[in-house]
């Protein structure tokens, strides 16, 4: 059964909750996704994988890009968990994955898609995919590279949760592998060998002990994070590890380069193999810029800062300035009980349709 | 091709190494034995899965097992490392997964059943599954549950390496699992949730710095070894991870019971999440049984202690006193450079073969 992008825009989000598409399997809410704008005669599409673009082409004095992804982390694994699939309503609140990052923006995005056949602007609707992994793997990376020309826009919304205020810039994000190295034995005789997973613990300790900054930049309080998000270790129940890795992701202020981010987490695990494994900036809020501050102005609210990693960096890249905004808490991303209520599902789709119109 | 049993014990230890046998896998390696020992008509052959049991029938007054498991623990993953498969030579010492735990045990087994078709006690030699893994898939328990009367005997051998020397009894081995748990959230907004990986930080800080006893057991002294085996934990790069678990193995010398042992790891993880997963208790020494005091006396050296779990404690349940004797150096075990000497090989066979004739 396809979209029905003319219903109510938070029976509209229920709907994509129910297609699963953790990062990697984007194959069949893309499908829909595609097929629904398909049948909206004012707009032109691409599709790429399983990322697409729609575009009207009005002639506007102004283009805009509304910008969203089709993955999500993961299902919980946490017995009785609501935030999975498929999505349950508890009176106006829809639980699932995805539900604020960020089927509730692409909910929005596809209700202006239907609804705006005559915008003020001229949209750019961009669906992609590989988010919520490497940042290479990024559709919207691919897009980019492949189909710039495409992505041209006077101003970006990423629909990202803010909890329907603008969240400005964003702190950027690295991961990093320490790895410690033992020496393998049977474990009957431990004292052949080397244990390397008893050498993570200095290692645990100082991502524990570690208190994380928070700085502001541009009026806006960026708080940063730095954490062991994976580890593994191990051969056989019998056997003396020779190897341990712990994955650490660290998210800092757009105040810092790559390098200066990266040179935090190596001070901090000094003496230990660590690498870095991917990294994207951050971006600065940049809202004393015009069309930035126009948006605000027009929506409405206080600005604040945005701290998970979103694409606002990668379109800032490209020339395209860019904010966050749209419905949903984004304390609840990735969390086992992620929600969103109906009603700002709705308010994100009122407030956008307005300034459209 | 098959195995050739008269050919040179050391060779057919080389052709035993070239066919891989992790545990799970042992499917080629006996049915290779199984053709192998089905062309000597001296001996009756049964067969349970990847468990093989052949037996003499002489009427002598006395019946002796000899016993060897199959399996290997998982390749090395250390490049360059030797203790791997296929096997290879270096002069007269043989690398490869499994040179000394326990293939050149097992080639001693296979020879002596193709050359002795008249010893002068009878033989049962018993080829087994599943020994390098938790105890209760062991295809030796397996057998004892199944064919207890096929293995009936006054006394055992186990092909284990002992470096051509009676190791005398076993340490007992458990396995645990010592598990944190945290709260899941987006990983730029950490404060929002907890780090259940980091909360491994004082769990392995106390197995790291637990200095593990020895315990003289009828004057042979016991070293046991407690250690992280294995680690795991996290759901993706971008998100807080909720649980975390540190595989745990403790030998423990053979005064202790399985309750002793257990307390003794309750004791030092106190305060945490900690279960027992696997549990077999070691075996004393008991070499003051006159069966396993004339084998002694038979095959001369110095007896020691066995560090590693072997089944001579198996064999202790069902009531057959047994002791680990075969070639290898048990330091060896599992290790990324495995081998063993063709001549140590060859010595086990000899004192076998002497002792036998």
């Amino acid at each position: 059964m396809g979209l029905d992008l003319h219903a109510d825009v938070a029976e509209l989000t229920a709907a994509l909750l129910d297609v699963e598409s953790v990062s990697g399997n984007e194959g069949r809410i893309a499908d829909l996704v595609a097929e629904a704008l398909g049948a909206l005669p004012h707009l032109k599409l691409w599709r790429d994988g399983d990322s697409i673009i729609a575009r009207t082409d009005l002639g506007r004095a102004e283009r805009v890009i509304l910008a969203g992804h089709l993955d999500t982390v993961p299902l919980p694994t946490t017995e009785g968990a609501r935030g999975t699939v498929p999505a349950s309503w508890q009176a106006d609140v829809l639980y699932g994955r995805g539900a604020t990052d960020m089927k509730g923006g692409v909910a929005v995005q596809l209700a202006l898609a239907a609804g705006l056949a005559e915008p003020n602007r001229d949209l750019t609707f961009v669906f992609y995919d590989h988010e919520e992994v490497e940042a290479e793997l990024s559709g919207l990376g691919r897009l980019a590279r492949r189909h710039r020309e495409l992505l041209d826009a006077d101003f970006g919304i990423l629909l990202e949760p803010t909890d329907g205020v603008v969240e400005g810039g964003c702190n950027g994000t690295m991961r990093f592998e320490a790895r410690s190295r033992g020496k393998a034995a049977h474990s009957a005789r431990a004292w052949m060998g080397h244990n390397a997973i008893h050498d993570l613990a200095p290692i645990l300790q100082r991502l524990s002990a570690y208190q994380p900054q928070t700085v502001s930049v541009e009026g806006l309080d960026y708080r940063e994070s730095l954490n062991a998000v994976k580890i593994r270790g191990g051969i056989a129940g019998n056997v003396i590890p020779d190897q341990a890795v712990v994955e650490i992701n660290y998210r800092f202020a757009p105040d810092k380069s790559i390098e200066q981010a990266e040179a935090v987490v190596f001070e901090l695990l000094d003496g230990f193999e660590v690498v870095r494994t991917d990294a994207a900036p951050g971006a600065r809020p940049g809202l004393d810029q015009p069309a930035a501050a126009a948006f605000v102005a027009a929506v409405g609210g206080e600005p604040k800062p945005k701290f998970g990693w979103t694409d606002v960096a990668r379109l800032g890249q490209l020339g395209i300035p860019a904010v966050n905004f749209g419905p949903g808490d984004p304390l609840l991303a990735h969390s086992d009980d992620e929600h969103v209520s109906g009603q700002a599902v709705r308010d994100c789709l009122a407030a956008l349709t307005r300034w459209l119109s």
